[in-house]
This record gives structure tokens, sequence and C-alpha cells, in this order.
């Protein structure tokens, strides 16, 4: 069975990673971020497969425009990964009412859109999977980063919400907490001095976003967290 | 030593009985909220020692003018209780985006506006306390309720990011989980026939709050849940 | 009213200070521990409203008998505080198996069969309050501190254990997160040099409990935490 | 690679299907349990591949004896499973100081002396992981069971603590929070009427400590839980 999914925030870091276990495991896949350039070129990489959606998914038309054309593309969305994340790496002090509000929106209700277009195709078939990035943040607030601790707070009490609404109509909602540094492109780049132990593989995250979604509807997990063997927690 | 204190959010419920307490315990209180009409009522109730400001507080304009006619009236904030809360009822498949949107924005931005203005003063003097009211929804996300889950979880992640970055700065931050009803006026008159002890008396709810304003500052709590001793959780 | 307590697990810290505001709020103490020396010598200090009580609190005879001698000096236990704690800092690849169940014993099994007893009374009074002295350590396992994050775990679910059972019973069950070193005699002759703000006050601490003591039962706490304002947590 | 797992507390469960699940992925497997019945049956149907070893883990002379006809049948244990559960359903009311004690003993001492055994084997070989089986009862103390909310408090507190220790030197440590009913051979015999969608497929759950067992050391999972897509929580 050939399963449609859409990730909300594509980057070369983990939404990457993602994107390629997905194809990888037989999804067709909707890759929406806000800007074309990356998302291009990993389209072109998964080949047909996958389609790049330029979208702002705080703008509700743009969403159900980029839903509409995965739709077009690959049929009804079994699988979404809210990954999008506006954060802002201040405290009280000096965050501004306008950046504390665009991390919420980023994280939380661009994630709301996301899930309501997807949750319609998966009722109408047969249930799907939505999980969340999460982190650290989002179980202990972070001192200096008000707005991305009000934010990952705000979608866990989202994902844990959409959970016990949906669980029992066959929609699967998870939550990963990610605790710890990707290794992304740019981490390899501005680091390379780093331990390598200390950071989170993006290949080996994707592996438990797909174990959540191959779990049997018998035993579902709604939160898992992630870390690297050396990270003190 | 008389101080300053700002109830944002009052009504006839928990709100007034912070007022009467804070008063009682020989604090001068500024009366935030929306409408006039009752504060207006708890002002006169209340005396010489009360300040009925009507105020939205999502509107920082709005915000920095009451605070200043506290300041004008008492003095600079010394106690601060971010109450207010902005409850949408709706799941996932029932929520619209400007519900979600206002549910957050009253509960989470109107608290990080009145929360800049107090802790300026704070900071200028002797440190302060800053308590929030949160609710079971903030620990754990209500199915059917996903504004009220992700602006309740915002909230406490707000409230654990600014303990962490004020406490040292000698401002005491605290999240009150109030998990069960709360008798108020309203539920008095609407619900006749309930069990009384179901419900959380709001002068006992004041009594915790005042606790945590009077905590040394060598045994501070960030959290602490109130209930009925009847409740089942 | 006169009120009975017992504060199982007695030294020069915390569970003095406890002793000295439950006598300075009207109650009469008994004070258990297994070394009498130091028992004395507070009860001494307290006068007619405290009872030095030499009690191995996990040899249910002596636990039974400790109570009757409560009983007979100041009548039937309303408060009761779980205070004793068997620390063993030792990691999983050290720590003897008798280590391990000694440091349950004493913590969890003492604390049964003191709750066990005082229960009796309260259900044949008008109820009464068990407060548990937890640490950080009853919320995040501690790394090398295997038998010591056991036992602090196992009183946290007995405490919310009993909660559930014996709150609608009219008893108040709470449990208290310390987090942090309290500056107890021995801590400030050995540390003449500490930042004495990084230790928690035991008077200040004890505020804390009376206040758990003192709650209305439409709005009981079952958890608070308990830390200095310049702790890192 | 072949690996050497242990798995302890076997019954026709849970326990039969990671055994099931870990020989069909390639793993050797010692099968503990107190009574030689069951497991000699199960030994049977899996062949070479498994060896019973009946065995009471709380004393320390028998385990050791266990692990050690363990490597001498499949070599060094690689995979512990941390299975036994020693359940006494009373209140604090209700139950003997015996039974909370055994309770404890059985889960978490007999935990601390197999992870003794195992991590021996682990740290001079290439690793390992030790997966514990929790409750719900493990993060949230249940009404009128004392000893059991104890006793898996006590195991997750232990997980934790291990895994801070042990994660660096390279031994995946995990506690896995089962929400509802198992349907085992004798649930199916006794009830069946019941609705089998409220109960998790054991199999199902192996899947999971199994993904547990496979991920990458750069992303390794502490915690997560599983519970039926209809149950209520």
């Amino acid at each position: 069975m050939t399963r449609t999914a859409v990730i909300a925030g594509v980057g070369p870091g983990l939404g990457a990673s993602l994107a390629r276990k997905f194809v990888a495991e037989g999804c067709e896949v909707g890759l929406f971020a806000r800007s074309a350039d990356y998302l291009e070129e990993l389209a072109d990489e998964l080949g047909d497969d996958a389609l790049a959606v330029p979208t702002d998914i705080t703008d509700p038309e743009a969403v159900a425009a980029g839903f509409e054309a995965v739709r077009d593309a690959f049929g009804p969305v079994d699988i979404l990964v809210n990954h999008a994340s506006g954060g802002s790496w201040s405290g009280l002090r000096d965050i501004s009412l306008e950046a504390f509000e665009r991390a919420v929106q980023t994280s939380a209700a661009g994630a709301l859109l996301c899930s309501q277009e997807a949750v319609g195709d998966m009722l109408a078939g047969d249930g799907g999977t939505i999980v969340f990035t999460g982190a650290t943040s989002a179980v202990r607030g972070r001192g200096g980063a008000i707005g991305f601790s009000a934010a990952k707070f705000a979608v866990r009490g989202m994902a844990e919400s959409m959970a016990r609404e949906l669980g029992p109509e066959g929609i699967h909602v998870a939550h990963v907490v990610i605790d710890g540094g990707i290794e992304t492109p740019s981490v390899r780049e501005s680091r390379p001095d780093r331990d390598e132990a200390a950071f989170l593989d993006p290949d080996a995250i994707a592996d438990s976003y797909w174990h959540l979604v191959e779990q049997d509807r018998s035993a579902w997990t709604l939160e898992l967290d992630l870390r690297p063997y050396v990270e003190e927690f």
C-alpha cells in the first residue's frame, strides 16, 4: 500500500531525513516549507515520490492549497509530520510581542491548520498518523527562551488533546521530545571540531518516527523522547 | 510594608477572592479586566485600597497605561497574578483559527505583556512575586479543548521559563494547577443542587496564593496543585 | 484546638524546624528517630508539648508502641510527617542488595507503618494530614544513586496512591519535593564558606508544611516543590 | 550478529511474545520465571534458541546461577528485559508489610540483581539494552494499590538512574509505560465477551521493545508509553 505523507517544515536536517525514510518505506511525500529553494533540491533527489510545496503554514489559504496539491499528485493524506518550529531565543525581558506571537503561530497555529486538513482525509479513509516534533523545552520551560518554551509547550498540549479526541477515531497522534542538537549539514559545516557523539543523527530520529507510523493500533505511543547516549539530562 | 498588587483578569470568582485576600493582608490592588462593570463594584467594596482598571490585556498600549495608573495610585508593582484565561472548548475538528489564536493570546500574550510591565518594577525594587493561574489542562491536554489546552500549556511553559530567568533576580514565579470547578457566584446560582464538596472555595485558593507571596526566598515553590478533597484525579 | 502530630525521622535540621513550628502553632508533637540522643535534647527544648520516642520505624512493633506512647501523652494523632530517609549514594554497579533494600525499607516501608497507625486515628476522628518529604530524586532518577532514587520514587507513588484512597475520607496526603540542600547545623559547621543563598532554610520549609496542614479541604495540594531562589533547575 | 537476551519474568502473555519476537530477530533467549512449567513449554516451542531457566529473581545466588546458565548456552548477555512484577492490589488500610515488601522486592530488587549481572557482560562487550516493563501506576499512583504503585514508581526511578549512569557507557536503558490490559491467553479465556479493541496485543508491544533494542545510540529513548487506540487516559 502506498501511503501519502506531508512533512510540514522541511529543511536539510531532520525534515530531509524524514522524507528520505518515508519514500524508502514506500510513501509519496509532500514537502512543505516557506522557501522553495531547498524543497526543489530535495524533491529532485527523491524523484516522482516527492512534491515540493512552498507554503506559509500560518496562512489558511496557502495550507489548503498545499494539501490540495498533494492530494492531486498522490491522493488523500495518511501521514502528517508537524515539524515546523519558530524559535525565539529571548527571555521575558527582551522578547517583543511580535516575536512571541510568531513563535506560537509558526509552531502551534501552523500545526493546527495542517492537522485540520490532514484529519479530514484520515477520517474519510482508514485513519492515519500525525507526529509532532517536540523538544526538551516542551516539557521543561527554558530560562531565556520564553517564546520557544511557550510554543513548544502549546504544541505538546495540542498533541495530547488531539490524541484523546482522535485516537478512538483511528488517528494516531504522537509527540517526540528531541533532547539535544541534531547533526544537520549546517552543524557539520559550522562546528567541524564538535563531539559527534553529542548530536542526534537525523536518520536515526527518522527511524523512530517511522516506528510510530508502523505501530499497531492496539499499542500506540503518545510520547517518546530521543537523545544521544552521551547526553546529560 | 504596603505592597502593590495587580490582578489581571478579575471576575466575581477567584479574582475577587484574591483581591479581598490581598487587601486584607495589607496590599493595594489594581484590578484588571476587559469590562468595567464588575471591576467598579468590587473596587467600591474594597475602598481606597483597590483601583478598577478596565484593560484589554492583549493590547500593549492598554497594558502600559493600566500599569501606569496603578503606579500613580499605589506605587511600583510588587505582586502580579496572571489570571486571565480565554477558553475555547472545541476540538481540532471544530475550532476556528481565530478562536485558537484568541485563546492563546488572552492567556499567554496577555500574561507576557503584564509580566514585562511588572518585572520592570520588581527589578528596580526588592523583587516580587508573579503567580500564574493554571488548570489541569496545563499538564494534561484535554480532548475536545485544543485551544484551551494549547493556551494553558503555553502559560505553564512561560512560567517555568520565567522562573529560571528571574528567580536568581529575586522574582518568585509560580504556577498553580487548579484541578476542579471553582464555586463562583454564577455556579452557585446556576447549579443550586450541586455537591458543594466537589467545588473549590475561591477564598481557600486565595490562601494558597498568599502563601506563595509570603514564602521566604530560600524555599520558593514553582508549582502546586489544588483540588477538592473529594475530587477524583 | 490542640492537634497531635508525629514527625517520623527527626534530626537537627528540617525535623527540628518542623517540631518547633508545629509546637508554635499549638500542636503537641511526638518525635520519632532511631537514636535517642538528639530527640531528648529537642524534647527538652520544646518542653511539655513534645515527647521523644526513640523508634526503629521499620519495625512494626516499635512503630505501634511509639504511636501508643504518643496517644497516651497527647491523644489521637492528627498530623503525620513521613520524613525518614535512608539514602544510599551508590550506582547500580556499586550498590549491594542490602543497601538497596535498606534504602527502600527506611523510606517506604517505614512510611507505610507510620501511616497505617496514623490513619486509624484520623479516620476515627475528624480526618488529618500526612506529609511526605520528597526530593528531586523522587521525580528525576539520579545517576549514581539508584537506591535513593528507587526509595524516593516509591514514596512518591505511595503518597499519590494514599491521596486518592484517603482524600475522600478527609485525610489530606501531600508530597513535598525539596530541591536543594537544607541548611542544617552540620552543613553550617562543615561548610563555613558556602553560599548561604544556595541552601534551603529549614524554618522556611516548615512554613510550607504548616500551610499544607492549614489548607481548607476544598483546595488541597498533593504536591509542591521548594528550592532556593538561586537554584538552577 | 546473534545477540543473547534474558527475559526476566516470563509468562504466556507479553513475556512469551517478547521471546518469540527476539528469537525471530535472531536472538538466543534465556527465559526466567519462578515456576518451570510454562518456561519448558515455551522453550520447547522456540527450540535451540531458547533456554528455560527457572529462577527466583529475588535470590542473588539463583540470579547468578541463572545468568551463568545463559552464558554457558549462548554467551554474554546483550539484552535484558526486567519484566517481573509482584502486584499487590490493596490500599494502605489493607496491605500487610509482607505484601508491600514482596511487591517492591519482586519488581525492584529483582530488577537490580538481574541488571547487575547483565551490565557486567555489557560493559565487557559492546554495550547492550535493558528494558523495564512499567505501568500507568509507575507515573500515577493508584488509589487502592499502594504496594503496586510503590513498586512501579521505584522501578521507574531505577530505570532513570541507570539510564544516566550507564548511557555514556553504551548501555541503553529504557522504561515502557503500558497503559491498559494486555490480551493474554488467560484474558481471552476468562473474558470471551470483552471488547478486543480495549486490550494491548502483546505481539504489538514486543515490536516496540524490539525497536528500542534496534535504536541507534545517537537517538535513544528513555521512555515511551503504549496503549490501545480506544483507551481513555
